[in-house]
């Protein structure tokens, strides 16, 4: 088992590379070695095939999610999954090839929750170079407040602000994007957040 | 060559895959065959090792860029590379490991028109699922107006925004954005901007 992007650890979802440190030892196009060097015209070390030449690249990975609201109360989800199993996230994930963020962000919800949601605004988009990923959180309309847990759920439920568990949250992420949300309906006026998470 | 990810043609980034279409054939991490195929707990067909069972996952691609600002003039770059080599574009690439999206953007302008520019916000968000990317365009200052081509630029200049050849541009993206800039520069409000681009 090699370690999972999002978290570093050992969680089901494998990758081929982790973040920083190249795993990749063969070419996905011919099966040869490669060699990590700088191409020409490049400026970064890449896995280049020794034999066809064809260049591994490794880039970030954007994480999909939404806030689902139903009146005053939000969706959220207890994780079935590593990492962090056992704790509390929004609706998130890796986003998919042909797909757009949005239409990632409503899958996720469905996968995870088996909630119907109408994606709104983006609302929160945060570089994590760490690790390599970008999130794009959206505000997001729960069309049905009969939810129940999907395969990496071990439950889902609604739930007032005041009663987010706050000390069982998933991700730097999720807190940060319940945070603006009640920050901005005091105001009623819901402003998209750009930043950077960087370890501490 | 294998086609790019970007634009769908033999360019010089090639890529290990393309959208859609599966063209990973070994594994990254032991060199085996690979076999298409749903893994366990997942919804969608993945290369799978035949021997490690490693998943050699494809995601969306990140491209990072900027519209850097002089006074009453921008900075454009004709490309020197394909895509659309000869055309006209703000300074944008696919964005890196260990990188912010904003710190990204500033690199590209460096490398492509050796502009030292200062990110202000994130300006445009748009996902483009038939290429599985996602743009991410800041506005930007730019600190000196002193800038000379990169290795893939044939030249790059300042352009008042009467002077944009817009028949000349070399992605969809890149004319959105500038719009954009030209709409809100009206009202001198910039007000983010997020959405799709499908095909005609």
């Amino acid at each position: 088992m090699l370690p999972c992007e999002r978290c570093l650890t050992a969680c089901k979802r494998v990758s081929n590379d982790i973040v920083g440190k190249s795993l990749i030892k063969f070419c996905n196009s011919c099966g040869a070695t490669v060699t990590l060097r700088i191409p020409e015209g490049d400026s970064l070390e890449r896995a280049v095939c020794d034999t066809c030449g064809t260049i591994q690249y490794q880039n970030p990975k954007i994480v999909v999610g939404c806030l689902p609201a139903h009146g005053d109360r939000i969706l959220i989800c207890k994780r079935a999954i590593e990492p962090r199993y056992g704790l509390w996230t929004l609706p998130a994930g890796f986003m998919e090839n042909n797909e757009t963020a949005g239409e990632g962000a409503a899958r996720e919800a469905l996968e995870e929750a088996n909630a119907k949601v109408e994606i709104e605004d983006l609302y929160a988009v945060y570089s994590i170079p760490n690790i390599s990923q970008v999130y794009m959180m959206f505000r997001a309309k729960l069309v049905d407040p009969g939810v129940s847990p999907g395969i990496e759920s071990l439950e889902v439920k609604l739930v007032t602000l005041d009663q987010v568990p706050w000390n069982e949250l998933a991700f730097a992420m999720v807190k940060k994007t319940i945070e603006f949300y009640i920050e901005d309906l005091k105001t009623g006026v819901f402003k998209p957040r750009f930043g950077d998470i960087r370890p501490r």
